[in-house]
């Protein structure tokens, strides 16, 4: 049951071919997403923690983008390669993926 | 340019027809989202709030789901007409509109 320890949102937003803002769909947002499940569920995480779709998030250049909450802290360009080093460092670990941070999102500290 | 002062995410998930969870697509949940999209225009808020839509956030049985961070403040059975209140006591007041709040959000203290 909800409130969540840390509720994680990937845009999964699609656009028509040839947009030219682009969209997360395009770039692997299910695949993230997906990948977030997996890892959550490996290690036993279901319940505390979520892995949410969200439509477009308004950081289109910097999909695949990622949002991890109630911290607030901005992840881009994020593949699904990148997913265990988030669940492990950030979402259990409690320090961010420094070099996958949009650049708004950089050098803040957290928990 | 995110973050944003208050992220709302409203659930739309669609389930099939007759299945015994329910989803809060057919409650209205774009219509709910549709509708704080509009009264955040509205009031200019667009840019430092948004409403994104959502996949399934496991609260079924309250749907129209919404939960507002970063405070991680959880609605239920929101409807379209709920949405102004939402918007002008809470996310521009910062008072949570207690008679909307999910059961494990209601008496918690915020901004």
């Amino acid at each position: 049951m909800p409130p969540f320890q840390r509720h994680v949102f990937v845009c999964t937003n699609r656009r028509p071919d040839g947009h030219p803002k682009g969209c997360c769909a395009t770039k692997g947002g299910e695949e993230v997403r997906a990948r977030f499940k997996e890892e959550l569920e490996k290690r036993g995480l279901k319940g505390q923690m979520r892995a949410n779709a969200a439509g477009c998030v308004d950081t289109c250049s910097f999909g695949v983008s990622v949002v991890v909450y109630p911290e607030g802290t901005w992840y881009g360009g994020v593949k699904p390669e990148d997913v265990p080093a988030i669940v492990d460092e950030h979402l259990v670990g409690g320090r961010p993926v420094e070099r996958l941070l949009m650049p708004f999102s950089r050098g803040k500290t957290q928990e």
